[in-house]
């Protein structure tokens, strides 16, 4: 069977996708390597910023975005993509996993993106009770509380730019002597009275029971260890997408992400991006499942012309 | 006082914006015109594609979108804006409304569009009852059952190609004697087997009690008037933004909509749009709350250059 469109990834974006795909009524496949859908969601404690769905937690709004996408009886198989190639001229895509082949004549991409770690002990043990990669999504929880964010680019000096509005005070640490994010962010960031600047340090160990307590800290220059309270930290030393499977196919800019506007069109016909995967301003929710409802219109445009 | 942001408007694009702009702790002013929130939605009696709540309806929808806003803390004004004007360099945004003046250092322009009318007896008293503005929205409803599509542009014969593949019957409807549709779409859509063309023919009246049951028909050649029994209408004839207050200050498309990209920006430094009003592709509400997101990004990236 040639498929109409598969969705590789079910976080947000592919089950929007599969949302709207199914109710267009176009024969729709989706494949994902987790035994869970939702993507990052299903690993936040609580999310504030879906509109209508106010505290949610993120488990349970993965469930409702997956129950969803049942409702209109899309189909999901457990299985990890490891290869794409094209046939027919291209008109004709095709999936292998490890001992199956999938045809469709478009493909959603919507693998997601991960955060970077820190890799230090507690970080894993800590996500969520106070560990952080989303000032966005989670800088409202710590009114009046005191955080440090963690990194030197422009995403470390917004975060901390964002969270002084909130906090009671913000430490932003570097493992530099200087910031690499633009200038005028870091002038902004200068002139707040509650940010204090943590130079030539590294994170070594993030410490609590059921919640943050203290960072411990390393300088490197002096090799001092110190110990840092707060209670929450924003780990904010980048994100890597989840391209393996497409990077030798598809143009990508220069930190790995697919090369796509909003209407998730790649530069190959047919191949459609969606979610955090792609290039774009703001990786949120609200943004993912947008991208899923315009990468089936794009489909459906695209079916129009064969 | 200056407040960091104005959002005109509080449909999905403009909530989500107080949303996020009161989680960044922007200081924040919505400005309604309307005495409900939620824009078109509120007149939609079901909403089945805003992912984790199946089938809501759009009233309670609304009301919940606000209340998410609320708790936030976002600061709402039941006023109409009649005019917009910039001061020191553009770098402050007047609005005016009958009595009062409001200032701020940034606009989200979130006012929606509304769909064009073919203002018969009927339209209004059925909306919601089969008469409807949005095939992605509503064609899901009219599973095996027969609609008629009226227009002659690309989105009736779009709309017309999504519902023959659910619906049993489908009419399109065409005041003309030829499509204006690109004629690959139109070739796609004669090929349709559950597809019949009506033309130069205007619908004159839509019937029924508590649901549609027919459609008065006259044909502009004959003047012949006949009944077209159907349990659906979709009128495709255009869509209006509601852009009247800003047409002179901003770069607008050839139907009106504000020209901007999926980050909001338009034209002029610190003034955002967001939602239908805005140059898009889909016009839905996921993309709606994702350009409100955006947009108060933006104005975040504007508001750290000051």
């Amino acid at each position: 069977m040639i498929y109409d469109v598969i969705i590789i990834g079910s976080g947000p974006a592919g089950l929007a996708a599969a949302i709207y795909a199914q109710r267009a009524k176009l024969s729709t496949l989706v494949l994902e390597k987790e035994y869970m859908s939702g993507g990052q969601v299903v690993n936040t404690y609580e999310v504030d910023n879906y509109p209508g769905l106010p505290g949610i937690g993120g488990f349970e709004l993965g469930l409702k975005f997956r129950e969803h996408a049942e409702k209109f009886g899309a189909q999901f198989i457990n299985k990890e993509v490891r290869h794409i190639s094209l046939e027919e001229n291209g008109q004709i895509k095709v999936l292998y996993t490890d001992q199956e082949e999938y045809r469709a004549r478009t493909l959603i991409l919507a693998m997601g993106a991960r955060y970077r770690k820190l890799n230090v002990p507690g970080e894993q043990e800590l996500a969520g009770m106070g560990v952080s990669y989303c000032a966005t999504c989670d800088g409202a929880f710590f009114k009046e509380r005191t955080v440090a964010v963690v990194g030197g680019g422009d995403v470390a000096v917004e975060d901390a730019l964002f969270l002084s509005r909130g906090c009671e005070k913000v430490y932003l640490i570097h493992r530099r002597d200087e910031l690499r994010a633009a200038a005028i962010l870091q002038e902004k960031l200068k002139q707040c009275e509650n940010v204090e600047f943590i130079w030539n340090t590294e994170v070594t160990a993030i410490e609590g029971d059921d919640h943050i307590e203290c960072l411990k800290l390393r300088n490197k220059e002096s090799d001092m260890e110190t110990v840092l309270d707060v209670d929450g930290i924003f780990i904010a030393v980048g994100t890597i997408p989840n391209t393996g499977i497409v990077t030798k196919i598809l143009q990508t800019d220069t930190n790995g992400y697919i090369v796509a506007g909003e209407d998730g069109r790649t530069d190959i016909p047919g191949i459609f991006a969606a979610g955090d995967v792609r290039t774009k301003q703001l990786r949120q929710i609200v943004t993912a499942i947008s991208d899923g409802a315009n990468a089936v219109t794009s489909v459906q445009a695209y079916l129009n012309t064969l």
